[in-house]
């Protein structure tokens, strides 16, 4: 029987990061990632095999930091466990002193009818599953989306750049319905629709269509839209089979329950990623939010915290941070919206300012850029930011997200001194992330006596 | 006689900021700004009037803030004070409650044997000047830049846009030596090269050459080169002649004496921007950096505690945070460099990370990202980064300037939760921020028993 101090179970992002991390850390210590797909792609990264990358290989998370880093790479499926005895499917055993689960996740499949016929399509991390998906999508002409959250939308614009007729159907009443407020949602849909989208809103297909193969959807309006593939992005839940099969506690919807240190309800064995339950880094609630860079953090710190806590990291809860390119247009999200802040009974100021990404904005190439700030009425914190522009986005909101992790208030936003050059961002005196923030200072200036 | 609650001299970028936060701040106080020049420049983007924009007027400040903040433009010179008046060159008097300085800065003069000959071009902040020079430079073949520093490098980058044949003179042992580290300056200087410019440093011009008018420079090593017209771009020294009449205490090197909230030496007189003398927030010596973004910082300041101090906002000295672009590649700094870290004699551990600033690598448009931090070899907080890449470092470098301004370590960057996009920023398993500081941490540790 093979024998490892660390085995951690899953190769994607979060797997990978945790065995570099525990490699770092514990130099003498053995380390061993199972993992059930021979290759793994990049999970961020898949709805660009569609279209802006040539091939799925061109999406590969390579090998090379596993090998590199001395883990044993062995390709098998972990069927359960006997003590501290992983079983795995070719019978093998694997005994280990700490066990790190980075299960993942896999889309969530909506009750329609008519969903499982063939041409209908999930997002998988499935390197065989894209590559027939990438040829069925070559194939067709029109294409439905059901979804209108981010990856829904990647998978839009690749087929618009395609040029696919594309129709999006969103159940709630706007896009990115559950990431970004309303005036941000409707800036997706006219980007889109200028893309030669047709985007439904506040819609439901009751079912998909077809003999044998898909045809189309109905709408519960009696609508029928003619499709050749549907493509379904509707979000992902856990995998949580394994965590079932290894007596761990967890909740069906949210995952893997962990502490703060991310370990397991049992001692030595840990969960991380899109497996894991996590909370709101504002209010400690679940939160549903699965992100590669959260799934990092995560990663860094059980991969660090294994044999011994170092009490420096401690993980203090989700902060959702992403962002998107739709078209030419980047949004970017941190921390809460205004309609979550509305939801969870916050009493907050909004700040927000609009300005252009270049200075002079007469330099060719400059992106009007667009930035809504949420603040805590009484402790003046930062609690959310949502930004539209042009490629600078990506980087920006991350200024955000360091911004909110350090509980900065809009007074010291207002002060912070930060860089700014013609050709790469707004001007310093238009500079987005102070004059919002002044903006909010104003209002809760008018406000006293 | 006409009289303000507010004056502010000079119509840069600190006036004018002041001047908007002023009137956030006090509403009802009557404020004007006073300033020499019938339109002002965006003094940032004056390298870019030369090819990048069409004409000088296309880098004109705007003065819609002034005139919607309800501030009163007065275009005049201020030539000295009486008490608590100003004496102005039209001949007319202001009686004030306040004075901003916000004279700005000119370009230094080296002593170079021929500075004054015809031909002879500095960065001035100066509309018609500028204009000359921009017809000048279309005319010329040869053009000589003196000086290695961002803008000399902006300057050359316009002037190899143009198609000119252009040589760069620097005096220091490589390019950008006084704001980055030497790899760094070889970069740029690589660059440069291969667009085609000339390139000397550690080299000394002894006499710009020409009867009349000039046609070259001889270095000390005696080579001469041709030259059409000559640049020179060697720094700045800050306009001190009002603070001389008006008989406020300054440093001849370093500016106007200001205190933390920026006041003068004369209570109700402030100080902002490039002509106020400034302290490094490292080490409180005098620090030399003069940046829009430090002076929007300070007028924001000043603008808001002019009547009453708000204990929340303290000016703690200047954080040298830019960024630049020479050809296709973008440079940015903020804080420390590890030669200015040496040179004060700091204890510090460098991380380093190469990646791309895309994911995968194999999209279209990826560009190679090298990032250097400095840490504190005791406290761990970082002290400085320098990074090299695409477009996005103008944002990138600013979400460094949170960070070192928050004073975090590298044990809170390793685990901060970041967002990633892989047609905007680098993988989430790559991600220059949390890899260079684990890297750090890594020679921490390796040092350790």
């Amino acid at each position: 029987m093979k024998s490892f101090n660390v085995v951690i179970i899953g190769g994607g992002p979060a797997g990978l990061t945790t065995a570099i991390s525990a490699r770092s850390t514990y130099p003498d210590k053995s380390i061993a990632l199972i993992r059930r797909e021979k290759t793994v792609l990049i999970p961020c990264g898949i709805p660009y095999v569609l279209a802006s990358l040539n091939t799925v290989e061109d999406n590969i998370l390579p090998d090379g930091p596993i090998h590199n880093n001395n883990v044993e790479l062995i390709v098998d499926n972990v069927v359960g466990r006997r003590d501290n005895v992983l079983l795995l499917e070719s019978g093998e055993e694997i005994k280990f002193d700490r066990v790190v689960l980075a299960a993942g996740s896999k889309p969530f499949i909506p009750p329609i009818d008519g969903i499982d016929k063939e041409g209908v399509y999930f997002i998988k991390k499935d390197m065989e599953y894209l590559r027939n998906l990438k040829e069925k999508v070559k194939e067709s002409k029109k294409i439905v989306v059901i979804g209108g959250g981010f990856i829904a939308l990647e998978v839009t614009d690749e087929l618009l750049k395609l040029k696919k007729k594309v129709t999006v159907i969103e159940k709630l009443p706007n896009l990115l319905p559950l990431v970004m407020d309303n005036e941000f949602g409707d800036m997706a849909i006219s980007i889109l629709k200028d893309m030669g989208a047709d985007i439904y809103v506040d819609t439901v297909v009751e079912k998909i269509t077809g003999e044998g193969r898909v045809d189309g959807v109905v709408l519960t309006n009696g609508k029928k839209i003619d499709a050749d593939i549907v493509i379904v992005s509707t979000g992902y839940t856990p995998n949580l089979e394994l965590a079932e099969k290894m007596g761990l506690a967890y909740n069906e919807n949210q995952g893997i329950i962990v502490d703060e240190y991310l370990m397991t309800s049992e001692d030595g064995i840990f969960a991380v990623g899109d497996c894991a339950a996590k909370r709101s880094c504002f209010t400690g609630d679940y939160s549903k939010i699965m992100l590669a860079s959260t799934a990092m953090a995560q990663g860094r710190l059980v991969g660090s915290n294994l044999f011994k806590i170092k009490v420096m990291k401690v993980f203090n809860g989700t902060l959702g941070t992403f962002s998107t390119k739709i078209g030419n247009v980047s949004f970017g999200v941190s921390g809460l919206t205004e309609s979550q802040a509305k939801k969870l009974g916050m009493d907050y100021v909004v700040g927000t300012n609009e300005t252009v990404d270049k200075h002079p904005g007469k330099l060719p190439g400059a992106s009007k850029v667009y930035t809504k700030l949420i603040f805590s009425r009484y402790s003046h914190i930062l609690l959310g930011v949502q930004v539209k522009g042009g490629d600078s986005i990506g980087e920006l909101v991350n200024m955000y997200s360091v911004i909110i992790q350090n509980r900065m208030t809009d007074m010291e936003i207002d002060t912070l001194q930060i860089g700014t050059h013609p050709l790469l961002t707004p001007s310093p005196i238009a500079y987005p992330a102070i004059n919002a923030a002044a903006n909010a200072i104003l209002k809760w200036y008018k406000e006293k006596p």
